[in-house]
């Protein structure tokens, strides 16, 4: 269970409930009145707490698993053991998520304006908003309702957030507008100027950056990644966009609707990402390069070309994922006969 | 346009203006009285706008511009719509640059310390300065003149900077001295120690690292980057450097004149690149390992023994660019075969 | 010597303490009560201060050095200039960094909370700590002894670290607790929350992150690095884990005991590191992925299955060494024949 030195645990909840905020299925018979305490791996779960099995790979874990009740697809779900109730579903992260969420809900924070924290007079603060000590909110900010602003987190001048967003510790805002529900982690800087200039006869000629960072609504952004401003115009980040920690967005990059940039990800200026596209960590994607909607790309790879829709591609530079298992392949067995030689 | 909540715009400027501020030329009998009012991308610039044409690639978008003006090389020239007057440069991006610097001027800060900033009484501040709320400047800091200290930047004890510096919001520096016209960017780590480490019987024994961080003049580091310390004498980052964000500089290493590190690069200890290199995105410098002056490393590569002036080279580990696509060809080629097969 | 405008050195020392110190053996005769005052790399020593050799390739600065004493394997003493007393041991770089924490002996910090603290009224602090100005300790922290607490770090609620730590400018600590002789250098992010969330019919559904994270006694977690806390259950960081700057651990890693993690290395979810292995500079360990105890990871791979003990890994994806030179020599083998084609 989550040490509650951190966490605050709801429930115990009933099965009914859990299978109703989850719309997973119960086998007949089940007892729906059965309380449960918790969600937890399959590994370390006991009769009152609920696993997941996604991956068959773990099939073992949930064979041997002392979970009271487990998300599973109908398939796998006969393989559970005595004394689990199966929950069926057809995507058994999904309800998990969702059982997580109703015992650790998300809460609006404390409302307040602690002492310590640095708040121009000419901003403004939405109610219900929490602003901690040591946070730094400068003129003409706005903050919307609900919103948690972290100690340590700059808003520079005029910088405007939605309702419900988190500015994690240490982070800054500068020449950007978020959404809704938006969470930037501690340390993340989003509008800083980007990286533009022109090479003169005594050295390099900085372009003055007079764009914006846009960010939709129900985005997250990582610890200590970074969203450049346009150089003209903007650098956009769509709706449901996840992106995890020490990724770098560089001007003008469009990251499009729901798109997953995972840990150490680097888009190059004005690189676009369609939507839903996901990008495996540490890759990168050249200036101007275009990752087509739904496209997935694996991690430790280099997009230096337009990739299409819906495929899937790896390696430096990323070709089709069946080409780069082919050259790999290739590659091997020739190694391999040259060390027979 | 710039979004006139973050950015203020000079002007409307004359051609003539225009002209003698970039060195670009209109074709003979322009009015040269013709007032512009911005630069913009050559998509979205008006009949009152400036755009400029620096790739062959975008002639396109050249040829359909409602710009009223372009920068543009002679050759180009003569592809200009109707409507626009060809600016003729043979450096069109730099004359961009010169416009935008005309219209958006870099301007110094409004002096001052605000209330809420938190400044040892031993520091000093020079004529012009202004530091912000939430700034902490350390015992013996000495702080130049027109320098702008951001919201939670922290200059510890003894650091020295010249005239004309900007510590973005966030930004640490320790133990180094920097020149002027230094731009340090948010969350910028300068002169943390570095890792530097002796294994012995029960586990590593900590080496002090007593050297600096010694930069030069109108250096920028970006957003979230770091540069250590040397274990004994300096890490060096010389004049005109433009270092992007997110870039590792290891203790000792040594960056030239006027070299250019895109996103996410990595220096080791030791490595030095001489001037006016250029590093693309996400590669790595190994150890002691020297790059010369003016010598290309492709995006995403490995640099791991010395490689010569002027030369341009990609791939892990990187390799002359031309052996770089012969490999690939050759590896290309050899999977389709297979697949053939 | 170092710039004492940043650094107080102790000493000077005769001979007889610094082998003391060392363990190094001089050679017979050699006058013991000789003072030395530095430590010094071989090309910058002086003939009062003390070098180290302990890679063949630099044979020349040792013979050419103007150093007074230098730790050397007694295999290379002979070759000792005249006026250079050799210091003979097994580990010349480990009597180095022992000589060299004598001449900068670590010291606990000048105790006292700086006015512009920010200290929650229910935080508790050792004896003999220090918080910066600017520092931001939230409610029920724990804070050992002689910890010191840099300007503009945030330590949020609960948190709890032992004795000796040092919390670097700008960095955060939440839902995490320490060990002993803990350093975060600056802008480290530890317990954020991590990358996790399930694909729903309408966008990511947020999974809470309810675990910790833990680190043992005597770890280095270098500046600007990120380590997430757990899904549930844990991410670790062992007892002498050394982690250079902008390294990423996501949650639920393992890094075991004395682990070497270079510069911008990540970690993917539940990605596992045994006992004293070494990831070199920007490589990746995919989700779920264990590397073996004392196995070696070259820099800018990327470990995508289990990798053994003790064994040394390269490339993308790693390979055994040995395989990945004979790759190497594969693929230029035919790229040359191709080129003289």
């Amino acid at each position: 269970m989550a040490d509650p030195r951190f966490f605050s645990r709801s429930g115990p909840f009933d099965l009914a409930t859990v299978l109703e905020r989850t719309g997973a299925k119960a086998p007949e018979g089940a007892d729906t009145g059965r309380k449960f305490v918790d969600v937890a791996p399959l590994e370390a779960a006991k009769s009152d707490e609920i696993g997941f099995l996604d991956n068959k790979k773990y099939i073992g874990a949930f064979e041997n698993s002392g979970a009271g009740a487990c998300f599973v697809t109908g398939k796998l779900a006969e393989r559970a053991p005595s004394g689990m109730i199966a929950l069926i579903t057809g995507q058994p992260y999904l309800a998990f998520a969702r059982a997580a969420r109703l015992y650790y809900p998300p809460s609006p924070p404390e409302p307040g304006v602690a002492s310590g924290a640095l708040i121009d007079e000419t901003a403004t603060v939405g109610e219900g908003s929490r602003i901690d000590p040591g946070a730094i909110v400068g003129a003409g900010v706005e903050v919307g309702a609900r919103c948690h602003v972290s100690s340590g987190a700059v808003l520079c001048d005029r910088v405007k957030i939605g309702d419900d967003c988190h500015v994690g510790p240490g982070a800054t805002l500068m020449c950007c507008l978020l959404g809704d529900r938006v969470w930037i982690d501690a340390g993340a800087r989003i509008g800083t100027q980007g990286f533009g200039f022109a090479i003169g006869p005594t050295g390099a000629v900085r372009i003055p950056h007079t764009g914006r960072v846009v960010i939709g609504s129900d985005v997250e952004i990582g610890a200590n990644s970074t969203v450049d401003r346009g150089t003209t115009g903007d650098t956009e980040i769509g709706d449901g966009a996840m992106i995890d920690n020490q990724v770098q967005v560089a001007h003008n990059a469009k990251v499009g609707r729901g798109v997953v940039l995972a840990g150490q990800v680097g888009l190059a200026g004005s690189a676009r990402v369609g939507d839903f596209a996901m990008i495996g960590g540490k890759s990168g994607v050249s200036n101007h390069v275009k990752v087509g909607t739904g496209a997935k790309i694996g991690a430790l790879s280099g997009v230096a070309s337009d990739v299409e829709a819906d495929g899937t591609y790896l390696g430096q530079p990323a070709v089709a994922i069946g080409d780069f298992w082919r050259q790999q392949a290739v590659i091997r067995r020739l190694a391999k006969r040259s060390k027979g030689e």
